[in-house]
Protein backbone atom coordinates (compact mmCIF):
# COMPACT_ATOMS: atom_id res chain seq x y z
CA UNK A 1 0.00 0.00 0.00
CA UNK A 2 2.70 2.72 0.62
CA UNK A 3 4.55 1.59 -2.31
CA UNK A 4 1.04 1.91 -4.21
CA UNK A 5 0.57 5.18 -2.20
CA UNK A 6 4.20 6.46 -3.73
CA UNK A 7 3.66 5.62 -7.18
CA UNK A 8 0.81 7.55 -7.53
CA UNK A 9 1.86 10.46 -5.46
CA UNK A 10 4.73 10.09 -7.72
CA UNK A 11 2.92 10.28 -10.96
CA UNK A 12 0.28 13.16 -10.14
CA UNK A 13 4.01 15.30 -9.22
CA UNK A 14 5.19 13.68 -12.60
CA UNK A 15 2.05 14.86 -14.36
CA UNK A 16 2.55 18.58 -12.94
CA UNK A 17 5.53 19.29 -13.77
CA UNK A 18 5.66 17.21 -16.97
CA UNK A 19 2.09 19.49 -18.34
CA UNK A 20 3.75 23.04 -16.88
CA UNK A 21 6.90 21.91 -19.02
CA UNK A 22 4.99 21.34 -21.83
CA UNK A 23 2.81 24.53 -21.65
CA UNK A 24 5.88 26.71 -21.31
CA UNK A 25 8.04 25.01 -24.31
CA UNK A 26 4.81 25.32 -26.30
CA UNK A 27 4.82 28.88 -25.61
CA UNK A 28 7.69 29.97 -26.78
CA UNK A 29 7.13 29.64 -30.68
CA UNK A 30 3.72 32.14 -30.44
CA UNK A 31 3.87 35.03 -32.40
CA UNK A 32 4.58 37.98 -30.65
CA UNK A 33 3.19 41.48 -31.54
CA UNK A 34 5.40 43.41 -33.79
CA UNK A 35 7.69 45.40 -32.19
CA UNK A 36 10.49 47.78 -34.49
CA UNK A 37 12.78 50.55 -32.68
CA UNK A 38 14.38 52.43 -35.41
CA UNK A 39 17.12 54.19 -34.87
CA UNK A 40 18.33 57.65 -36.09
CA UNK A 41 21.46 58.69 -35.56
CA UNK A 42 22.08 60.55 -39.01
CA UNK A 43 22.13 64.83 -38.85
CA UNK A 44 20.56 64.51 -42.25
CA UNK A 45 16.90 65.87 -42.88
CA UNK A 46 16.43 63.43 -45.69
CA UNK A 47 16.85 60.33 -43.00
CA UNK A 48 14.31 61.78 -40.63
CA UNK A 49 11.70 61.78 -43.47
CA UNK A 50 12.90 58.67 -44.51
CA UNK A 51 12.61 56.64 -40.39
CA UNK A 52 9.03 58.99 -40.51
CA UNK A 53 8.01 57.35 -43.53
CA UNK A 54 9.63 53.58 -42.78
CA UNK A 55 7.04 54.15 -39.76
CA UNK A 56 4.08 54.83 -41.33
CA UNK A 57 4.82 52.32 -43.66
CA UNK A 58 4.40 50.09 -41.46
CA UNK A 59 1.46 51.11 -39.46
CA UNK A 60 -0.24 50.97 -43.23
CA UNK A 61 1.36 47.65 -44.18
CA UNK A 62 0.45 45.58 -41.06
CA UNK A 63 -2.07 47.85 -39.28
CA UNK A 64 -1.10 50.10 -36.73
CA UNK A 65 -2.89 48.35 -34.05
CA UNK A 66 -0.60 45.36 -35.11
CA UNK A 67 2.84 46.90 -34.75
CA UNK A 68 4.34 48.93 -32.12
CA UNK A 69 7.21 51.16 -33.10
CA UNK A 70 9.87 53.24 -31.33
CA UNK A 71 12.05 55.97 -32.51
CA UNK A 72 15.13 56.82 -30.98
CA UNK A 73 16.86 59.87 -31.81
CA UNK A 74 20.52 60.12 -30.88
CA UNK A 75 24.22 62.00 -31.96
CA UNK A 76 23.80 63.96 -34.91
CA UNK A 77 20.07 62.56 -35.11
CA UNK A 78 19.08 64.54 -32.37
CA UNK A 79 18.01 67.51 -34.28
CA UNK A 80 15.27 65.79 -35.47
CA UNK A 81 13.40 66.29 -32.21
CA UNK A 82 14.61 70.08 -31.55
CA UNK A 83 11.83 72.96 -31.87
CA UNK A 84 13.43 73.95 -35.28
CA UNK A 85 13.12 70.63 -36.79
CA UNK A 86 12.64 70.61 -40.23
CA UNK A 87 10.14 67.56 -39.47
CA UNK A 88 8.35 68.92 -36.47
CA UNK A 89 5.05 68.35 -38.36
CA UNK A 90 5.21 64.92 -39.01
CA UNK A 91 7.07 63.91 -35.98
CA UNK A 92 3.39 65.46 -34.28
CA UNK A 93 1.82 62.93 -36.85
CA UNK A 94 3.12 60.41 -36.08
CA UNK A 95 3.06 60.81 -32.45
CA UNK A 96 -1.20 60.84 -32.60
CA UNK A 97 -0.26 57.78 -34.81
CA UNK A 98 1.03 55.65 -31.59
CA UNK A 99 4.71 55.99 -32.81
CA UNK A 100 6.88 55.96 -29.52
CA UNK A 101 9.43 59.18 -30.09
CA UNK A 102 12.81 59.34 -27.79
CA UNK A 103 16.07 61.74 -27.53
CA UNK A 104 18.48 60.76 -25.94
CA UNK A 105 19.29 62.79 -22.96
CA UNK A 106 23.81 62.09 -23.14
CA UNK A 107 23.59 63.38 -26.69
CA UNK A 108 21.38 66.24 -25.20
CA UNK A 109 24.06 67.08 -22.28
CA UNK A 110 26.73 67.12 -24.92
CA UNK A 111 24.82 69.72 -27.44
CA UNK A 112 23.67 71.94 -24.03
CA UNK A 113 20.11 71.11 -24.69
CA UNK A 114 17.23 71.25 -22.59
CA UNK A 115 13.75 69.87 -22.42
CA UNK A 116 12.86 73.53 -23.65
CA UNK A 117 14.72 73.07 -26.42
CA UNK A 118 12.90 69.99 -27.75
CA UNK A 119 9.58 69.13 -29.60
CA UNK A 120 6.53 69.12 -26.90
CA UNK A 121 5.32 65.41 -26.44
CA UNK A 122 8.44 63.44 -26.53
CA UNK A 123 9.89 61.13 -24.42
CA UNK A 124 13.37 60.62 -23.44
CA UNK A 125 15.89 57.75 -23.01
CA UNK A 126 18.59 58.51 -20.75
CA UNK A 127 21.29 56.75 -23.07
CA UNK A 128 19.66 56.57 -26.60
CA UNK A 129 22.34 53.48 -26.98
CA UNK A 130 21.23 51.74 -24.56
CA UNK A 131 17.50 52.14 -25.44
CA UNK A 132 18.20 50.49 -28.42
CA UNK A 133 20.18 47.70 -26.66
CA UNK A 134 17.70 47.30 -24.63
CA UNK A 135 14.94 47.01 -26.99
CA UNK A 136 16.76 44.53 -29.03
CA UNK A 137 17.84 42.28 -26.18
CA UNK A 138 13.40 42.34 -25.48
CA UNK A 139 13.32 41.27 -29.05
CA UNK A 140 12.19 44.22 -30.56
CA UNK A 141 13.55 44.30 -34.94
CA UNK A 142 16.63 47.01 -35.60
CA UNK A 143 15.93 49.15 -37.98
CA UNK A 144 18.08 51.70 -38.98
CA UNK A 145 17.66 53.65 -42.21
CA UNK B 1 -7.52 -1.96 -7.98
CA UNK B 2 -8.73 1.26 -9.00
CA UNK B 3 -6.20 3.06 -7.45
CA UNK B 4 -3.29 1.14 -9.47
CA UNK B 5 -5.13 1.71 -12.42
CA UNK B 6 -5.22 5.33 -11.51
CA UNK B 7 -1.55 5.18 -10.95
CA UNK B 8 -0.33 3.72 -14.06
CA UNK B 9 -2.55 5.86 -15.82
CA UNK B 10 -1.15 8.63 -15.00
CA UNK B 11 2.20 7.82 -14.61
CA UNK B 12 1.42 6.87 -18.77
CA UNK B 13 0.30 10.24 -19.49
CA UNK B 14 3.20 12.04 -17.90
CA UNK B 15 6.00 9.86 -19.39
CA UNK B 16 4.26 10.93 -22.83
CA UNK B 17 4.19 14.60 -21.71
CA UNK B 18 7.54 14.58 -20.36
CA UNK B 19 9.29 12.84 -23.60
CA UNK B 20 7.33 15.53 -25.89
CA UNK B 21 8.67 18.70 -23.92
CA UNK B 22 12.16 17.49 -23.14
CA UNK B 23 12.60 16.80 -27.04
CA UNK B 24 10.91 20.44 -27.62
CA UNK B 25 13.19 22.09 -25.02
CA UNK B 26 16.45 20.21 -26.94
CA UNK B 27 15.52 20.84 -30.18
CA UNK B 28 15.66 24.57 -29.43
CA UNK B 29 19.51 25.13 -29.75
CA UNK B 30 19.95 23.42 -33.02
CA UNK B 31 22.05 25.52 -35.03
CA UNK B 32 20.27 26.73 -38.13
CA UNK B 33 21.68 27.92 -41.47
CA UNK B 34 23.17 31.45 -42.01
CA UNK B 35 20.76 33.55 -43.14
CA UNK B 36 21.33 37.73 -43.69
CA UNK B 37 19.27 40.20 -45.21
CA UNK B 38 21.18 43.33 -46.39
CA UNK B 39 19.87 46.43 -46.68
CA UNK B 40 20.12 49.22 -49.11
CA UNK B 41 18.03 52.49 -48.26
CA UNK B 42 21.04 55.23 -49.38
CA UNK B 43 20.95 56.26 -52.80
CA UNK B 44 24.50 56.09 -52.85
CA UNK B 45 26.27 53.63 -55.50
CA UNK B 46 29.29 53.01 -52.90
CA UNK B 47 27.14 51.75 -50.59
CA UNK B 48 25.68 49.42 -53.59
CA UNK B 49 28.75 48.36 -54.66
CA UNK B 50 29.95 47.96 -50.59
CA UNK B 51 26.10 45.90 -50.18
CA UNK B 52 27.29 43.23 -52.86
CA UNK B 53 30.74 43.30 -51.87
CA UNK B 54 28.90 41.64 -48.08
CA UNK B 55 27.33 39.40 -49.86
CA UNK B 56 29.93 38.04 -51.91
CA UNK B 57 32.30 37.68 -49.34
CA UNK B 58 29.43 36.13 -47.18
CA UNK B 59 29.56 33.62 -49.88
CA UNK B 60 33.45 33.19 -50.70
CA UNK B 61 34.11 32.87 -46.78
CA UNK B 62 31.18 30.19 -45.80
CA UNK B 63 31.03 28.71 -49.04
CA UNK B 64 27.92 29.72 -51.20
CA UNK B 65 25.76 26.97 -49.83
CA UNK B 66 26.29 27.58 -46.22
CA UNK B 67 24.73 31.10 -46.33
CA UNK B 68 21.33 32.15 -48.22
CA UNK B 69 21.00 36.23 -48.45
CA UNK B 70 18.44 38.75 -49.30
CA UNK B 71 18.99 42.35 -50.21
CA UNK B 72 16.64 44.48 -49.41
CA UNK B 73 16.40 48.02 -51.89
CA UNK B 74 14.25 51.32 -50.34
CA UNK B 75 13.74 54.23 -49.94
CA UNK B 76 16.86 56.06 -51.92
CA UNK B 77 18.49 52.47 -52.01
CA UNK B 78 16.07 51.48 -54.82
CA UNK B 79 18.30 53.24 -57.93
CA UNK B 80 20.15 50.02 -56.90
CA UNK B 81 17.63 48.09 -59.00
CA UNK B 82 16.35 50.30 -61.75
CA UNK B 83 16.83 49.61 -65.34
CA UNK B 84 19.90 52.24 -65.53
CA UNK B 85 21.64 51.43 -62.59
CA UNK B 86 25.23 51.86 -62.30
CA UNK B 87 25.75 48.36 -60.83
CA UNK B 88 23.60 46.24 -63.21
CA UNK B 89 26.06 43.86 -64.04
CA UNK B 90 27.07 43.15 -60.54
CA UNK B 91 23.39 42.80 -59.64
CA UNK B 92 22.76 39.86 -62.54
CA UNK B 93 26.09 38.14 -61.09
CA UNK B 94 24.90 38.56 -57.38
CA UNK B 95 21.69 36.41 -58.65
CA UNK B 96 23.32 33.96 -60.37
CA UNK B 97 25.25 33.39 -57.50
CA UNK B 98 21.69 32.55 -55.44
CA UNK B 99 21.48 36.18 -53.96
CA UNK B 100 17.78 36.95 -53.27
CA UNK B 101 17.49 40.61 -54.49
CA UNK B 102 13.92 42.74 -53.95
CA UNK B 103 12.65 45.83 -54.72
CA UNK B 104 10.09 47.59 -52.39
CA UNK B 105 6.90 47.96 -54.36
CA UNK B 106 5.90 51.21 -51.84
CA UNK B 107 9.18 52.94 -52.61
CA UNK B 108 8.27 52.45 -56.62
CA UNK B 109 4.54 53.31 -56.19
CA UNK B 110 6.12 56.94 -54.99
CA UNK B 111 8.40 57.16 -57.04
CA UNK B 112 6.00 56.42 -60.24
CA UNK B 113 8.07 53.37 -60.98
CA UNK B 114 6.83 50.05 -62.53
CA UNK B 115 8.03 46.97 -63.09
CA UNK B 116 9.28 47.90 -66.65
CA UNK B 117 11.49 50.04 -65.16
CA UNK B 118 13.18 48.08 -63.12
CA UNK B 119 16.39 45.35 -64.08
CA UNK B 120 15.04 42.02 -65.51
CA UNK B 121 14.69 38.33 -62.96
CA UNK B 122 14.67 40.36 -59.49
CA UNK B 123 11.75 40.14 -56.93
CA UNK B 124 9.38 42.44 -55.44
CA UNK B 125 8.16 43.09 -51.52
CA UNK B 126 5.55 44.72 -50.99
CA UNK B 127 6.81 46.78 -48.24
CA UNK B 128 10.71 46.71 -47.70
CA UNK B 129 10.59 47.61 -44.15
CA UNK B 130 7.79 44.66 -43.06
CA UNK B 131 10.06 42.16 -45.59
CA UNK B 132 13.50 43.16 -43.04
CA UNK B 133 11.01 43.07 -40.10
CA UNK B 134 9.95 39.51 -40.61
CA UNK B 135 12.89 38.49 -41.92
CA UNK B 136 14.47 39.19 -38.37
CA UNK B 137 11.48 37.43 -36.93
CA UNK B 138 12.57 34.79 -38.16
CA UNK B 139 15.81 34.54 -37.36
CA UNK B 140 17.61 36.03 -40.06
CA UNK B 141 20.80 38.41 -39.34
CA UNK B 142 20.44 42.04 -40.60
CA UNK B 143 22.88 44.08 -42.07
CA UNK B 144 22.97 47.44 -42.53
CA UNK B 145 26.06 48.08 -44.67
CA UNK C 1 2.52 -6.63 -8.23
CA UNK C 2 3.74 -6.47 -11.81
CA UNK C 3 1.23 -3.41 -12.50
CA UNK C 4 2.30 -1.57 -9.44
CA UNK C 5 6.32 -2.10 -10.51
CA UNK C 6 5.48 -0.74 -13.48
CA UNK C 7 3.57 2.30 -12.51
CA UNK C 8 6.41 3.46 -10.21
CA UNK C 9 9.21 2.97 -12.55
CA UNK C 10 7.29 4.86 -15.07
CA UNK C 11 6.35 7.40 -12.35
CA UNK C 12 9.98 8.15 -11.51
CA UNK C 13 11.11 8.01 -15.24
CA UNK C 14 8.43 10.62 -16.04
CA UNK C 15 9.38 12.58 -13.10
CA UNK C 16 12.94 12.82 -13.97
CA UNK C 17 12.08 13.82 -17.12
CA UNK C 18 9.88 16.36 -16.37
CA UNK C 19 12.05 17.83 -13.79
CA UNK C 20 15.30 18.04 -16.11
CA UNK C 21 12.92 19.59 -19.11
CA UNK C 22 11.50 21.91 -16.56
CA UNK C 23 14.31 23.22 -15.64
CA UNK C 24 15.76 23.32 -19.66
CA UNK C 25 12.84 25.97 -20.43
CA UNK C 26 13.20 27.73 -17.24
CA UNK C 27 17.00 28.70 -17.95
CA UNK C 28 16.23 30.21 -20.80
CA UNK C 29 15.15 33.49 -20.40
CA UNK C 30 17.67 34.10 -18.01
CA UNK C 31 19.42 37.48 -19.02
CA UNK C 32 23.00 37.25 -20.20
CA UNK C 33 25.68 39.55 -19.96
CA UNK C 34 24.97 43.04 -22.15
CA UNK C 35 27.06 42.01 -25.58
CA UNK C 36 27.32 44.87 -28.23
CA UNK C 37 29.07 44.43 -31.95
CA UNK C 38 29.57 47.86 -33.22
CA UNK C 39 29.73 48.29 -37.11
CA UNK C 40 31.76 50.55 -38.75
CA UNK C 41 31.59 50.83 -42.75
CA UNK C 42 31.61 54.33 -43.65
CA UNK C 43 34.74 56.27 -44.62
CA UNK C 44 33.41 59.67 -42.62
CA UNK C 45 35.53 60.68 -39.29
CA UNK C 46 33.13 61.76 -38.10
CA UNK C 47 31.16 58.54 -37.80
CA UNK C 48 34.37 57.04 -36.37
CA UNK C 49 33.98 59.59 -33.44
CA UNK C 50 30.08 58.56 -33.05
CA UNK C 51 31.08 55.06 -32.48
CA UNK C 52 33.68 55.76 -30.10
CA UNK C 53 30.85 57.92 -27.67
CA UNK C 54 28.65 55.29 -28.90
CA UNK C 55 30.72 52.17 -26.92
CA UNK C 56 31.87 55.17 -24.17
CA UNK C 57 28.17 55.98 -23.10
CA UNK C 58 27.63 52.18 -23.23
CA UNK C 59 30.19 51.83 -20.35
CA UNK C 60 29.45 54.35 -18.51
CA UNK C 61 25.91 54.18 -18.30
CA UNK C 62 25.81 49.83 -17.68
CA UNK C 63 29.07 50.05 -15.99
CA UNK C 64 32.45 48.58 -18.02
CA UNK C 65 32.04 45.38 -16.34
CA UNK C 66 28.33 44.60 -17.12
CA UNK C 67 29.01 45.23 -21.22
CA UNK C 68 31.34 43.90 -23.36
CA UNK C 69 31.68 45.54 -26.71
CA UNK C 70 33.14 44.68 -30.51
CA UNK C 71 34.02 46.92 -32.83
CA UNK C 72 34.25 45.51 -36.34
CA UNK C 73 35.41 47.98 -38.38
CA UNK C 74 35.43 46.90 -42.45
CA UNK C 75 34.59 48.81 -46.31
CA UNK C 76 35.53 52.25 -45.72
CA UNK C 77 35.19 52.24 -42.30
CA UNK C 78 38.59 50.67 -42.23
CA UNK C 79 40.68 54.01 -42.38
CA UNK C 80 39.29 54.38 -38.98
CA UNK C 81 41.99 51.47 -37.80
CA UNK C 82 44.55 52.40 -40.40
CA UNK C 83 48.21 54.03 -38.69
CA UNK C 84 47.41 58.11 -39.64
CA UNK C 85 44.20 57.08 -38.10
CA UNK C 86 42.56 60.76 -37.07
CA UNK C 87 40.86 58.72 -33.99
CA UNK C 88 44.28 56.88 -33.20
CA UNK C 89 44.44 58.48 -29.50
CA UNK C 90 40.41 57.05 -28.76
CA UNK C 91 40.90 53.89 -30.29
CA UNK C 92 43.70 53.38 -27.62
CA UNK C 93 41.80 54.25 -24.66
CA UNK C 94 38.84 52.19 -25.99
CA UNK C 95 41.49 49.62 -25.89
CA UNK C 96 42.51 50.34 -22.48
CA UNK C 97 38.89 50.34 -21.35
CA UNK C 98 38.09 46.39 -22.80
CA UNK C 99 36.78 47.76 -26.12
CA UNK C 100 37.69 44.88 -28.74
CA UNK C 101 38.69 46.33 -32.16
CA UNK C 102 38.55 44.63 -34.90
CA UNK C 103 39.60 45.27 -38.74
CA UNK C 104 38.61 43.31 -41.65
CA UNK C 105 41.12 41.48 -43.31
CA UNK C 106 38.89 41.22 -46.70
CA UNK C 107 39.13 44.97 -46.90
CA UNK C 108 42.59 45.09 -46.02
CA UNK C 109 43.36 42.60 -49.04
CA UNK C 110 41.11 44.99 -50.82
CA UNK C 111 43.04 47.84 -50.07
CA UNK C 112 46.65 46.33 -50.48
CA UNK C 113 46.41 47.01 -46.68
CA UNK C 114 49.15 44.78 -44.53
CA UNK C 115 48.99 44.58 -40.42
CA UNK C 116 51.91 47.41 -40.22
CA UNK C 117 50.02 50.01 -41.86
CA UNK C 118 47.31 49.35 -39.13
CA UNK C 119 47.04 50.70 -35.57
CA UNK C 120 48.86 48.36 -32.69
CA UNK C 121 47.33 45.93 -30.56
CA UNK C 122 44.02 46.36 -32.61
CA UNK C 123 42.49 42.62 -33.89
CA UNK C 124 41.17 41.29 -36.66
CA UNK C 125 38.83 39.36 -38.43
CA UNK C 126 38.85 37.54 -41.58
CA UNK C 127 35.57 38.72 -42.84
CA UNK C 128 34.07 41.61 -40.99
CA UNK C 129 30.68 40.41 -42.39
CA UNK C 130 30.97 36.90 -40.97
CA UNK C 131 32.01 38.05 -37.47
CA UNK C 132 29.14 40.55 -37.61
CA UNK C 133 26.72 37.59 -38.58
CA UNK C 134 28.44 35.41 -35.88
CA UNK C 135 28.05 37.64 -33.08
CA UNK C 136 24.46 38.44 -33.78
CA UNK C 137 24.05 34.40 -33.75
CA UNK C 138 25.55 34.63 -30.64
CA UNK C 139 23.03 36.94 -29.06
CA UNK C 140 25.22 40.30 -29.47
CA UNK C 141 23.03 43.18 -29.94
CA UNK C 142 24.13 44.86 -33.27
CA UNK C 143 24.67 48.83 -33.18
CA UNK C 144 24.71 50.72 -36.42
CA UNK C 145 25.60 54.11 -36.14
Amino acid sequence: MNALFFARSAAIIALALAVGSFATAQAQPVQQRNRVVIQVSDGDAAKWNLALNNARNLQTDLGPSNVQIEIVAYGPGIGMLKLDSPVADRIATAKDAGVAILACENTMKGQKLAREDMLGGIGYAAAGVVEIMQKQQEGWTYLRP
